[in-house]
C-alpha cells in the first residue's frame, strides 16, 4: 500500500500505452475514474483514443472504467442556437421516419388491396358493368369496400371447414357399420392407431398457399362460372355458383385425400431388419 | 455374451415398455434395427408411438435407431392412382405457392410504385397538364417509366454528395489558413483528433430516413418552387428548381452541422473524477 501511495506521487504510469512521466513529460494526464494508485492514471489522448474504440463510431454512446465501472464525465465545447435547432429539427426526423415508412408500407398495401378489389369487381360482373357499378357508388364505399374484398378472401380462406366435416365424419363412422361395406378403405385401420397430425398452418409454405389460394379464387370462379354455368344470365351469379362448385369439389377431393392419409398413417408397418 | 444369446432366444423385452413375452403374450413383436441381443426387441405398437413422437407430426420424416443408427423401414399401404394424381397436384402446388407469393409481392410493390410516379407526375406538372402528359404517352412507356420516378429518387437520395464535399473541404482546409481567421470554429481543433465517424445507412432508422425523404422531395420541391419561384411559368420548371435549392440549402446546413459534430468530438475533454 505503501509503494503504491509513493508510486501515486511520484511517477504516473498511463494504463493505456504504459508510459511514465519520464518517457512522456509533455503529455496531459486525466484521472477520469474512482481507481487508486498507479492504475488511475491515464493519458488524455491515449483514453481518447480507448473511448473511440469503445464507442465504435456512436459518438453519444456513455463509456466506463473497466475496472471500477465509474462513468468517464466527457465534456464538449458548447453548441450555439443555430446548430441546436438543427440537432433539435435532426432528432425529430429520426424519431418521424419509421412511423412515416410503415405509413409508407400500409398504404402501399392497401393501395395494392384496393386495386385487387376493383380488378375483381370487374372480372366478376364484367369490365362494363364493373365500371359502371364503381362509377355510381359512393367513393367512401369504394376505398372502404373494396380493400375488403382481398382481406374476405383471406379470411374466408382460413376457415377450415373440411378439417370440421374431416372430424365430424370421423367421430360418427364407427357408428355407421354398414360404411364398412361401402367404402372400407375410408375407414379400415382407425381403431389400430391415431396417428399425429400436422398442425395447420405452420409453415411458410402453406402461408404463402393461403395468400395465393385467396387472391386466385376470384379468376376461378369467374372460369369455371363461364365453362359450366354459361347458361345463368347474371356475371355475378356465374361467378358466385363458379366458385361454390370450385370449393366444394376442392373441399370433398381434399377430405377424401386427408382421410385417406391418415388412414394409411395408421396402416404403416415397421418391418423387420435385413441385412442385404 | 453367453447370458444375452439365451435372453435372445428365450425372452424378447421391448425397448420402450420393458415388457417380456410373459408380460404380454399377444402383442407383437419386430426387429427393425442392427442391434443384437434383447435390444432389438420391440412392440410394433410401441416403435409406432416412439416414431410418432420422433416425428412431431411430419409422417414423412425419416427416423432411426437412437442406437445404431440404422433407418427403420416404414411400410404404408399402396396409393391408388387417383390419390398418387392429387398427392403429384398437391406438391406440385406447394412448390409454386412460394414463387407465386413473391409475385404478389413485387407485383404489389411494383403497382404502388407506378401508382406513386402517376400522382408525382400530376404534382409536378398540375393536374391537368400530367394526365394530358399520361394520356398522350405509350402505355409501355408509363408503365416501365412511372415507377422509374420513386426508384430514381431514393437512387438519388443514396447519393452522399455532401460526404464528398466535406471530405475535399477537410482535404484542404489546411491549405487555406485564411480560413482560420474567418471561420475559426470550423477548422479549430482538426489537429489534436480525428475522431471516428458513424458508418452511413448502417442502421434502420437511417433507412426508413431515406425512404421518406426520397418520397417526400417531389411534394417538397413543388411547394419550394410555388412559394419561391412564383414568377417562373412551367411548373416543371418552378419544381426543378424548388428541388434543386431545398437539396442545395439542406445540404450545406448539413455540411456545416456535420462539420461541426466533427469538430465538437475532437474538442471532447475527458474530465478528472470528483467524488461527490
Amino acid at each position: 500500500m505503501a509503494s503504491s501511495c509513493v508510486d501515486d506521487l511520484d511517477a504516473r504510469r498511463c494504463w493505456v500505452c504504459f508510459a511514465t512521466d519520464e518517457d512522456e513529460p509533455m503529455s496531459q494526464w486525466v484521472r477520469p475514474c474512482r481507481c487508486r494508485g498507479t492504475a488511475k492514471w491515464v493519458h488524455q489522448v491515449c483514453l481518447q483514443r480507448w473511448i473511440d474504440e469503445k464507442q465504435g463510431g456512436s459518438s453519444t454512446a456513455k463509456v466506463s472504467c473497466p475496472q471500477c465501472n465509474a462513468e468517464y464525465i466527457i465534456v464538449f465545447p458548447p453548441l450555439g442556437p443555430l446548430l441546436q435547432s438543427v440537432e433539435f429539427v435532426d432528432k425529430l426526423i429520426n424519431k418521424f421516419c419509421p412511423i412515416a415508412a410503415a405509413g409508407v408500407v400500409v398504404g402501399s398495401l392497401y393501395w395494392s388491396a384496393v386495386t385487387y378489389g376493383a380488378v375483381t369487381v370487374m372480372q366478376v360482373l364484367g369490365h362494363k358493368e364493373g365500371l359502371e357499378v364503381m362509377e355510381k357508388a359512393d367513393p367512401m364505399f369504394l376505398f372502404v369496400g373494396l380493400p375488403t374484398i382481398p382481406l374476405a378472401l383471406i379470411l374466408g380462406k382460413m376457415v377450415r371447414w373440411e378439417d370440421h366435416v374431416l372430424r365430424l365424419w370421423r367421430r360418427h363412422v364407427r357408428k355407421m357399420s354398414f360404411l364398412n361395406y361401402i367404402l372400407p378403405h375410408l375407414t379400415a385401420g382407425l381403431a389400430t392407431r391415431t396417428p399425429a397430425e400436422p398442425t395447420p398452418l405452420s409453415d411458410p409454405v402453406s402461408l404463402t398457399r393461403l395468400l395465393c389460394g385467396a387472391l386466385v379464387l376470384p379468376t376461378i370462379s369467374t372460369l369455371i362460372g363461364k365453362v359450366c354455368f354459361g347458361y345463368v344470365h347474371s356475371s355475378l351469379h356465374r361467378a358466385l355458383l363458379g366458385g361454390m362448385t370450385f370449393v366444394a369439389v376442392k373441399g370433398v377431393v381434399r377430405i377424401y385425400y386427408k382421410q385417406q392419409q391418415y388412414v394409411r398413417q395408421a396402416q404403416r408397418v415397421v418391418k423387420d431388419y435385413e441385412p442385404e
